[in-house]
């Protein structure tokens, strides 16, 4: 287990380094939705390269979702990252609506299956309990903003594989299963890699940084009712917390 | 702006995939810190590859810090994720004790100058105004957990600049620039890729995921007396958030 066993750490490319500084000027908020980026002959003379290389900067914000262009008239910020507000009443649809996004949800795959031990000890179920796993995609504005894992304790909840496929807020399927109202009991938040499956669906490069949320929902008497997992894409979200 | 004229996205090394997933089962707690990892052939087994690569992925993770070899016995988780609760009194050195880690800071630069245009609006002051900026990192149990930048308005904080150097707590020197107490007022979180040089001081590899927190601090009056923002080390930090 000597250093030589290991690769040589990646170096960033400039034209990456660019988009990066670029990006996270947009999601400080020093260019707003709609702003005007300097001309790509500012950009190159700022940061000391060509034209083409602060081109393919430009090109890789654009395939994000982030800049868009227009012939002649030069480069825009597309749209600043989605707020999402996280707290007690996590809600999918009125946090999109509320920041002034078209919230959708694709369900992925259904599959009923054993607990995990990590999921029987959050949902306070017995080892080898069923549970329904639900495996989507979150979208504002057509645009996928998260990958998201949501496992249900079935045996609270019958019926619930069936109104996951019928209706797309989690909110709805609950209420069909008998869960009249939920509250999030805990939320824990770290940043992971993207790995191949998840970039996929994202539009992201493996490796690109996730957010990633694990929480807990629990009915009115504090049972589980949720154990949700969901990867946001860093670039497209800003989970806000109010005090 | 041609798909050619952008690189094919890398590919993550299987070593490096497989160092993910035990990293994840490690933060997801199916490993608790001190229980022995499965053989190097039992791995080898699991994931269909050759114990030279096992070997490669652990030996990664011991770089991390997050697993320890001990000689003839194996692989051993060396200690979950620093659970860090964010809400509206975040302080750094309690959160730290209450996880049972022992918390240091070091201050690598403090610097005088004018506010940035987004800092101004933050920090509620015009165009121009000085203020202190602090960069330093933070540690637990010697292990570097995150890096910060910390904005404080210089003219409503006297003294704050030499308060910074000569106390390690933010709190102290607040409290010495006639700061008697203050809360969050708002936070903001997404996962960004380290830069090179956030990954030196971290010990991490360029690219790798950052939870980037950004807060702004009031004090009993609701005046913003510090923008801070902090980049933890993914793997080595869980933000919680109880309800």
């Amino acid at each position: 287990m000597s250093d030589s066993t290991r690769p040589a750490p990646p170096r960033t490319p400039i034209w990456q380094a660019i988009a990066d500084t670029l990006r996270g000027e947009i999601s400080e908020g020093r260019y707003q939705p709609g702003d005007k980026l300097p001309t790509e002959a500012a950009m190159a003379a700022r940061f000391g390269v060509n034209r083409h290389t602060v081109r393919h900067a430009l090109a890789h914000l654009v395939d994000e979702g982030l800049v868009r262009t227009r012939r002649g008239a030069g480069a825009f910020v597309a749209a600043a990252p989605t707020d999402y507000p996280i707290g007690a009443r996590v809600r999918f649809h009125e946090n999109l609506l509320a920041a002034g996004r078209r919230p959708s949800k694709q369900v992925l795959q259904i599959e009923l299956r054993a607990a995990t031990p990590g999921e029987a000890r959050v949902l306070e179920l017995s080892p080898q309990d069923q549970v329904c796993a639900c495996h989507g995609l979150s979208l504002a504005d057509d645009l996928p903003i998260a990958v998201f894992e949501s496992v249900f304790p079935i045996g609270r909840l019958p019926g619930i594989d069936t109104a996951l496929t019928e209706v797309s807020s989690v909110t709805e399927a609950l209420a069909r299963a008998g869960v009249a109202d939920y509250t999030r009991a805990s939320t824990r938040l770290t940043a992971v890699r993207a790995d191949a499956a998840r970039a996929l669906v994202l539009h992201l490069r493996e490796g690109d940084p996730l957010l990633r949320s694990t929480g807990v929902n629990v009915d009115g008497h504090g049972v589980p009712v949720e154990y949700g997992r969901t990867w946001f894409a860093g670039d497209r979200v800003t989970l806000t917390l109010e005090s």
